[in-house]
């Protein structure tokens, strides 16, 4: 390859990356935003991240078309190649997650005509901070090429496990206490799952860094939600 | 582009869809086994689904790179490209679909110990059923560049989330009713939403078979669960 396709190819990536910085700062303003719109049941704050997530699905595609067009004119081989495939996984991942942030906010209108459950609200943005702050180390990571903080917030995602979990039990404990929680407890849960699974996917983003970076997906050595279903969620 | 770099394109382009086509298949039946795993609440073959999934993510594995080698080798452009790329995205897809059946197939053991909900197996079937219908036609549809039944596919998805949204009614009643329920109730509304979203998944696959085809996406027109939240969910 000659300096000026690499300069080209070079280019092209930069443009790419800020468009990933973009896009994920906006993911990390809506998992926050639809959190503390919960909190204090503001459902006009809620309405600005559901509408926000419009703006979020449009970089998905403009990241899209940049890296098919980049994939087209450069013909890249090997790691460039392999930057750019990756590149269309982390924004598939950043979509889903601002998806999660909508979803949550959708729900905030419902429970806002339903009494509180109590300690909740607050427990779910503590998780929610959690995951925003991974989302920065991943996008950090993806940034400077820095494979141990991509494994650092792959360790992390244990700790969201068990957040979502000790709520699992609550809301089942307030559900028994008294039949006239189930429906708040239902929704509430969702958004808890919701959590949990954001904390997958920045997971999931961690490891594809991971993989861009050293061409080797990492072993499966991090306990995973999934499998603790058994002990844990009954 | 000559004759022969013509001919070897459309060779890694039909092993690329002959995985594709074996993944799916594998897919289709991991849909249903868990859905009957769990009705006649059988844990081996619940447990023969949970191990078969390590094959599934081979396969898409086996895709990604057979992708990523076409595109690298052959240095595809426009229509070429783009199937390149949608073959990633619906790899993906099947591989989250297969992920989902896992996840039934892992509570089948907890719900094995308690009270069956009425009815709500056979429901739960039937809606998985109705997923791996949509899931072989979107593969044929697939295969024959078919956009008006990847269209059909797409539509059907509302079935699913009527479904979903008449078991959600009555695993709210059982658990008012009896708050003994709640426990299994809890596992199968998680049971009934991960139908859902594959559901949903194999809606997303429809969709991109429709873009890789005539290089559009198609319209929103088809109406969502995430938007009747506040209406159903209640």
């Amino acid at each position: 390859m000659n300096e000026h396709i690499s300069s080209a190819y070079d280019r092209d990536l930069e443009e790419i990356q800020s468009l990933i910085m973009k896009m994920g700062g906006m993911v990390e303003h809506a998992i926050l935003e639809c959190a503390k719109a919960l909190e204090v049941r503001d459902i006009d704050r809620a309405e600005v991240v559901r509408k926000g997530d419009k703006a979020i699905d449009a970089l998905e595609e403009q990241i899209n078309e940049a890296a098919a067009r980049t994939i087209a004119l450069r013909a890249p081989v090997s790691k460039d190649l392999r930057t750019l495939l990756s590149v269309l996984k982390l924004s598939a991942s950043l979509e889903r997650v601002g998806d999660y942030a909508k979803n949550i906010a959708k729900r905030t209108p419902i429970l806002a005509d339903m009494k509180p459950i109590s300690g909740a609200d607050a427990a779910l943005r503590r998780m929610s901070k959690e995951v925003q702050s991974m989302l920065g180390d991943a996008l950090d990571a993806y940034v400077r090429n820095d494979v141990e903080l991509a494994e650092s917030v792959r360790q992390r995602d244990l700790d969201i496990d068990q957040m979502y979990n000790a709520l699992f039990r609550e809301f089942l404990t307030f559900m028994m206490e008294d039949p006239r929680n189930i429906s708040a407890c239902m929704h509430m849960h969702f958004i808890a799952k919701n959590v949990e699974r954001m904390g997958d996917l920045v997971t999931n983003m961690a490891e594809q860094i991971i993989y861009m970076v050293t061409g080797e997906m990492p072993e499966e050595d991090r306990p995973k939600m999934s499998s603790t279903i058994a002990a844990q969620e009954i």
